[in-house]
């Protein structure tokens, strides 16, 4: 047998030290606390389902992408899950689908998958998220994009950008007053991702049409007002897409950058009308994404959600969340009632276990002299 | 392909829904939150390593008692923790290898291990801990046993019985005062642990010497006196053992059963000198254990360190640390900067997405009358 050094992880899984492991709690406990606060009640979903129970609710997901093992208990393939608004989504529409609605689920835990790729090395992350089961509504957009805002504020989060998008604009508009013959729709779709105007011309004149879209990107009121003049131009079909965007936006403050992306769909291959990316100054990619979606009832049917995930790994790597506790060294002998008192007061404290221990070499800032914290 | 029924979960691997998911991140919240006021910092291991890097550090687990995989990316087998306390342990000697000692680490998540056991149906469980790396000293256990009973009392656990152990004992007899051939060790383990005097006199005289600890099992102090009858006859062999329990002892407080049971061995597979049990009224099985040990290092020495891990799913089935939120519902065009004031006091808010919505149905006590929370 090969042996490996010891302290050898497998490539993308990784250990989380003090005090980046303290902040990444700290972070998805003040989301969590912020979306309890709004009604919103904890799942904790398992960390492994059977293979198809997860990808016949992961759209986006192919089997190929999950990490899997076969259960000798009952021999089956289980898949760890890549991901939890899917989890979510099962538990509302089997365990809790007498629940009244809507219904409100938060959540948080690790979810894996079995490659990293560049932008995203880590095959582990936290997810933490929130679920509106039962309306895909404007009212229920709203409440899922400020409550996203409200928490990541909460967890100390500023310089944040949303970009709004509308996942299924083009199939609609496809299907509508801007017809396209089916086998053109993914190379308009593919021009649109590029911004790749020249492209698309040479698609043809169906495909040409779409070309204002292109141009509807970018700071969203001046973006909105490019989206509208293409709506007038196709008789309105688009009003009610660019009153829910409006409405969305408007209870949105100030400190809040706002960019509009119609027609981006990377990320969001199951959401529908609506969706959202979360960005924060100074990291490269999102941090969190959410949106309209449908979930499949038992009975065929579905039910509209609305939802959003965070991916604070970013941010917790670069600082946020991060406090310095007051630490008070306990030497020997100490009172351990005053100690006591002192951890209630708010301090952490270290206790020495034998002689000539050193507690500043514990990070301690102060040690108990007597009844007294005394600076070292 | 089989078409399994949408919701169903493999064994042993189930949803916690509301309320018991709240109550359970509130309990592993409040042993950190405790762990962490005595200087124990958070550490973050992944769900999986590779699959010799874990079983090197957990003797007592077999490859064959985990959830493995093949990993794509490296070629190599993987395998899902079973348990955190052995991560913590590589951590403190790789990573961690150079931080001053005493170090002090508590973690926090999800287990997962290939089959359950009749006593044990959840193959994925949640484990909170704490470890006290470079002392297995009489204050090192006096500070885990004490910060133990106080993270579970701080979540609400009340009827705490400690049962404390010397996993080594029988081995450190038999090589001193109380030889026995190295065929007969193993027997006479086993008849202790069935407290079987009858079999443990048929192994001979030499084991037959091993009766009285037998005895010395039960109620702490009644057992003590016996155990130190036991150690006068053998010329005081076990002294410092039974001072380093009666010391461990001493602080804690009336509200606490202690019993002993020397030589339990069993979950104290990796325990040397102490080890104890942790039992809360009501709930069969232990809750939580804990004890001294020993890390390998990386040049092949052993640090010793000293830990407690709880297992809270059997109290959070039995409602520790359930709360009841104040739920009030949001009528439509309510008035947002009252809710958020509302909100910061400790309400929980449901907001209206559409007209006709019942907050009573969405188990809200009140709803917002103007400026005021008013009962239904």
């Amino acid at each position: 047998m090969t042996i490996f050094p010891p302290g050898l992880l497998p490539e993308g899984l990784s250990d989380r030290l003090p005090p980046q492991a303290e902040a990444s709690a700290r972070l998805a406990r003040r989301v969590l606390d912020t979306v309890a606060t709004h009604g919103y009640e904890r799942v904790m979903p398992p960390l492994a389902e059977f293979e198809e129970t997860l990808t016949q609710r992961l759209k986006s997901m192919r089997a190929q992408d999950l990490l899997r093992v076969v259960d000798p208990v009952s021999q089956r393939t289980l898949a760890f899950r890549p991901d939890m608004t899917a989890q979510a989504g099962r538990i509302a529409a089997t365990r809790l689908a007498n629940a009244p609605r809507p219904l409100r689920l938060s959540y948080a835990g690790p979810v894996i998958r079995l490659r990293a790729n560049q932008l995203r090395p880590e095959r582990e992350r936290l997810q933490v998220g929130a679920e509106l089961i039962g309306s895909d509504s404007v009212a229920a957009a709203v409440e899922i994009v400020n409550v996203a805002i409200e928490a990541l504020q909460a967890a100390g989060v500023t310089g944040i950008t949303i970009d709004f998008t509308l996942p299924d604009l083009i199939d609609s508009l496809a299907a509508g007053p801007l017809p396209l013959a089916p086998d053109i729709i993914e190379a308009v779709r593919t021009e649109l991702d590029a911004k790749d105007a020249g492209a698309l011309t040479a698609l043809g004149p169906d495909a040409a049409a779409y070309l204002p879209l292109i141009e509807a990107t970018g700071p969203f009121h001046a973006a909105m007002d490019r989206l509208e003049a293409f709506n007038a131009r196709i008789g309105g079909a688009i009003d009610s897409r660019i009153a829910g965007l409006r409405a969305i936006a408007k209870p949105i403050g100030w400190d809040i950058t706002l960019t509009l992306d119609p027609t981006e769909r990377h990320g969001f291959e199951y959401q529908n009308w609506f969706g959202f990316s979360i960005f924060a100054e100074g990291f490269i990619g999102e941090i969190g994404r959410g949106g309209s979606y449908a979930i499949a009832r038992a009975d065929g049917t579905d039910e509209p959600a609305m939802g959003f995930s965070l991916y604070p790994d970013p941010l917790i790597d670069a600082g946020f969340g991060g406090e310095s506790p007051k630490r008070l060294f306990l030497p020997l002998g100490h009172d351990p009632v005053r100690a006591a008192d002192l951890r209630r007061e708010g301090w952490q404290t270290v206790a020495a276990l034998s002689e000539g221990e050193d507690g500043a070499a514990q990070r301690c800032s102060h040690w108990l002299n007597g009844a007294d914290p005394t600076a070292y």
